[in-house]
């Protein structure tokens, strides 16, 4: 797999070096340890801080600006970010209202952002994301995975901290729709982290890995791929069903970074159809890459369940290298 | 390669059907014959139409909207639309104040837009878009290809035909803008056409193409992979020269749709230092897949000396599915 890099030992510096000389109006990029903030934090709201393995752009370090993270904690590619680095970040950004830690539901990172919340000391409350329908159950062994419905969380958290909702406030709406949200992924390839000589996921030619994860991590099945409609008729209901009967939902198709927007708009089509039979209005919705795998061809859906002050929230402005309107 | 598609022959009608159902509140989406035009059309402004071969999402039917372009025509993947249908387009969209066509140098697009105007009759101007320094010389034979800086020139006259400049501004403008912009690509494979067998463009493990078209024409020469550095080192050069010695650019790192942006963020830094190096400062700039082909890994770099007068219409509001600030 060819690049575009210097090497792999200085791909994620150099990369970040770039995202901060191109951004810099709108964030500062420190290096060590490295975390991304804010530009010009305000200290007199909660502190919305995420973060996790690098590798997801613009998950999370695209997201930081006005009206969603103060900071974003990358780690190495697909890695957990360290401890110290998770508190420099807080540190950084932190006022009197508060912090609040959003986190992708996997052991490195809900033990590493723990350990910086106790070394904090100050005022803080985390919630972890598990919206990925694939594996696992919600608070049942080790739960399940964070993935794209990440990014609806901290965009609809980011604008109420932005209006002066206070840490008790952001970190149940946190987990209010957290919980109205569920995500599943596709892949059709793997992605090849700088260095490695091989794919994360070896799929056969006309394979598909159905519920994948945003490392690459086996799902719910591997098989041959079939149609976009089959695709969307397999998935669909197991991210609905779960959320009861959605009057309205934000409707989500992401690509995981190598596939191209006319598939996207295919995917999405085929999730028009399917909520529209079932009686569900899509409020919003968004086609793009948002939260990628590097360059994995592959997508995942993510469906919330919108409520009158979600949706308002959705809409308040929002200015950061990955997401921008109202502006 | 496997695709998110339900057959290749519905590929791209499914396609727009999505994308007009994700973006109903920006666009209208025609299909018989296909065109997309802004919802509600402001007739009392000149009408600034693009289009080409479709596989380039966003461009340029994803920038259709406020401030950008009034109507796009997209032809099949990689191939011209017909006269009947940029006539259509044009119909639907154009006033008083005439219509601005903006199209890239390729022999289709520019009979087939030429024979449109002629068929409309009423007041119309075309640009033909040559920044491509890769191979050929404007004007000259064939001339050069149009790529990446078209959407640069859409934006800057989207937005002064959106503050009522009459046509002969609005197409001296274009020219001026595209007179002060230059690109060059680089592949790092190809890509596959829905229901083809084999990608366009067939590289070898750790090859590139300098030189790229955006459908995966030969370039300057097929060579052994380099680093970032040693790329931008060989593409910046050829690039800037021409446009003598700026003081001012706005430098667009575009994706072809199979990079990650971590790479891309690394392309940025190269350039960054290349131009701050040769005294030019960076005044705007974009990193992301703006006009891509396909699922193609690999990028373009495209550099516009920016005058005062482009820097205000570049910042001036925009609206699209592709493009959206001060909205």
């Amino acid at each position: 797999m060819t690049k575009f890099m210097n090497a792999p030992a200085t791909a994620l510096a150099d990369s970040f070096e770039g995202f901060s000389l191109a951004h810099e109006d709108l964030v500062d990029v420190y290096s060590e340890p490295r975390f991304v903030c804010r530009r010009s934090p305000r200290r007199e709201k909660v502190a919305v801080v995420s973060g996790g393995g690098a590798g997801h752009d613009p998950l999370h370090a695209g997201f930081v600006g006005l009206g969603m993270l103060d900071a974003a904690v990358p780690g190495e590619i697909f890695t957990s970010p360290s401890p110290s680095q998770v508190l420099a970040a807080i540190e950084a950004v932190a006022g009197d209202m508060g912090v609040l830690l959003i986190v992708k539901n996997y052991a490195g990172d809900v033990m590493n952002f723990e350990m910086a919340m106790d070394m904090y000391g100050g005022i803080a409350e985390m919630v972890v994301i598990e919206d990925d329908v694939a594996v696992g159950e919600v608070g049942e062994g080790v739960g399940r995975r964070g993935v794209a419905g990440t990014m609806i969380v901290e965009k609809i958290v980011g604008a109420a901290a932005e209006q002066g909702a206070d840490l008790r406030v952001c970190a149940a709406l946190a987990r209010e729709v957290a919980h109205a949200t569920r995500s599943m992924g596709v892949a059709l390839g793997g992605c090849t982290i700088p260095g490695a000589d091989r794919p994360n996921l070896e799929l056969g030619s006309g394979e598909m890995e159905v519920g994948v994860g945003i490392h690459g991590e086996p799902g719910l099945r591997r098989a041959p791929a079939v149609s976009a409609c089959e695709i969307v008729g397999e998935l669909a209901p197991l991210i609905v069903n779960e959320l009861g009967s959605p009057d309205e939902v934000l409707l989500l198709v992401n690509g995981f970074g190598g596939t191209a927007p006319l598939e996207l708009y295919i995917l999405y089509k085929e999730m028009h159809r399917y909520l529209t039979s079932a009686g569900v209005a899509i409020g919003r919705s968004m086609v793009g890459n948002y939260v990628t795998s590097l360059e994995m061809p592959g997508a995942s859906l993510t469906v919330t369940h919108l409520s009158k002050r979600f949706r308002s929230l959705w809409d308040a402005p929002v200015n950061t290298p990955g997401l921008r309107w109202g502006i």
